[in-house]
């Protein structure tokens, strides 16, 4: 039977990659993904056999991933960071459901940037926080800015995915103007590009000057909760909660 | 200069550790944490200088590595999973900082029990998500029931961390009533005990039924959001949303 592994390879440094996801690469007989993620695999593992599809045919991508397992090839389907958050896990499930293909599905679970941005800026994400992606292809904007405002309502720290494209450009901003309703301006935000991968950069600004942040779609932007400092550089939230 | 490394080695399993936490643990001159993580890790280093500290001394536990760090010894500083989600990298930075300690600081970021529990369960984790822990010891109760509430009312998929323990035996029913002021009774949840290691057991249930479900310190828990749904045995949370 074929096999199909859903693998997360981590932020893109072979470094933070797992054991396992290195092990399951190694023998796939095909690695698929998206174009910029097997360009990062490709130095790491250049003999492999890759099936590079571009952006925005993810369904077409995983009826390909599909196809070629129910061939009875192992095949390596790979994310960045974690590949169950906002990764192909999903659609793989789906797709391979809606084909009856009788293959066998395995996720491999991988560092999520989420962790990565945070080992960059300090210790920010060590009290409960929110996952929200600024992403509006598939949730509708309404949504995404009520949940925002649950995550300030909260006061839970709000690690903030795909934050910024050309398309959407003021969704940040509209995001620390609610989490200004509950935080004050000086709360502590982080951004990170490229966590643990080449040309890795991060800053430490503030909700009320996040307007002013250079971000793109490679970033994190971690936000602090009402605890959250920065001290010699790193950005800290204590565990602890002061009553 | 003596090298603090705050690393988190994964769920448990050695095949989920990334390459950087096996070369930093490997080359550490004293590996140190809780007795129970030291004890995972003695498996799979066997030959490697141990501190092993009971619960509950974090911060003499902290005072200790650093300690070690400030003779010039390279020190690895083990959490479970991601050492900046509730692990050790917060109250390391604190520490020495008050101890005036001349040292190098370095988070090694980690696969968390958020995403290991998530690739057993299939991919209930594909869209927006709150990590609560439901540890009174350092959060004021209400507060975590109020993020609760939050993420409930957001309708964001909910991991609880630390659900159980002797102490609190209905912490997870509270939370299942409260996120039931908006969610379906029948709305998937996904329990994971010791994912990614030994004795690895997984099972699937829903929010009215939570409060029967056997449940301990070991475990994750993973509530579904208003769109997911359970499907041969796999919890799935798609991520397109309707509208
Ligand atoms: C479609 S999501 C994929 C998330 C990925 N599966 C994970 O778990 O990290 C893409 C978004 O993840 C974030 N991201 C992924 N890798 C990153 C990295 N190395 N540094 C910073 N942000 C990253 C960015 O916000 C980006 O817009
Ligand atoms: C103090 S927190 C440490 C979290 C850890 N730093 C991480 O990122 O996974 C301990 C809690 O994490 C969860 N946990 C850690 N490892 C786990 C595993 N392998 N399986 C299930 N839950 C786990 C449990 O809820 C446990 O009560």
């Amino acid at each position: 039977m074929g096999k199909l592994y859903v693998v997360g390879f981590g932020p893109g440094g072979y470094e933070h990659m797992t054991e396992k996801a290195i092990e399951v690469i190694k023998n796939a007989d095909v690695v698929t993904g998206y174009t910029t993620y097997v360009n990062i695999l490709k130095e790491f593992f250049p003999d492999k056999n890759y099936l590079a599809t571009p952006m925005m045919q993810e369904v077409k991508r995983c009826q390909m991933a599909v196809e070629e397992a129910m061939k009875d090839q192992t095949v390596a389907m790979v994310s960045s960071g974690d590949s169950g958050i906002y990764g192909m896990a999903g659609i793989i499930y789906q797709v391979a459901e809606e084909m009856n293909a009788n293959i066998e599905i395995e996720t491999v679970p991988g560092v999520t940037a989420a962790s990565a941005a945070a080992s960059v800026l300090g210790a920010p994400l060590m009290h409960d926080f929110a996952v929200i992606s600024l992403s509006d292809l598939m949730t509708p904007f309404d949504l995404i800015m009520k949940r925002v405002d649950c995550a300030g309502q909260g006061d839970m720290i709000v690690c903030l995915y795909n934050p910024k494209s050309k398309k959407r450009v003021d969704y940040v901003e509209k995001a620390a103007d609610i989490l200004m309703k509950y935080r004050k301006p000086e709360t502590p935000v982080g951004i990170v590009r490229n966590a643990g991968r080449k040309d890795e950069a991060s800053c430490i600004t503030t909700l009320g000057e996040l307007k002013n942040a250079d971000i793109d779609m490679f970033s994190v932007v971690i936000v602090g909760n009402s605890q959250t400092y920065t001290k010699n550089g790193r950005m800290i939230t204590p565990r602890g909660y002061r009553v």
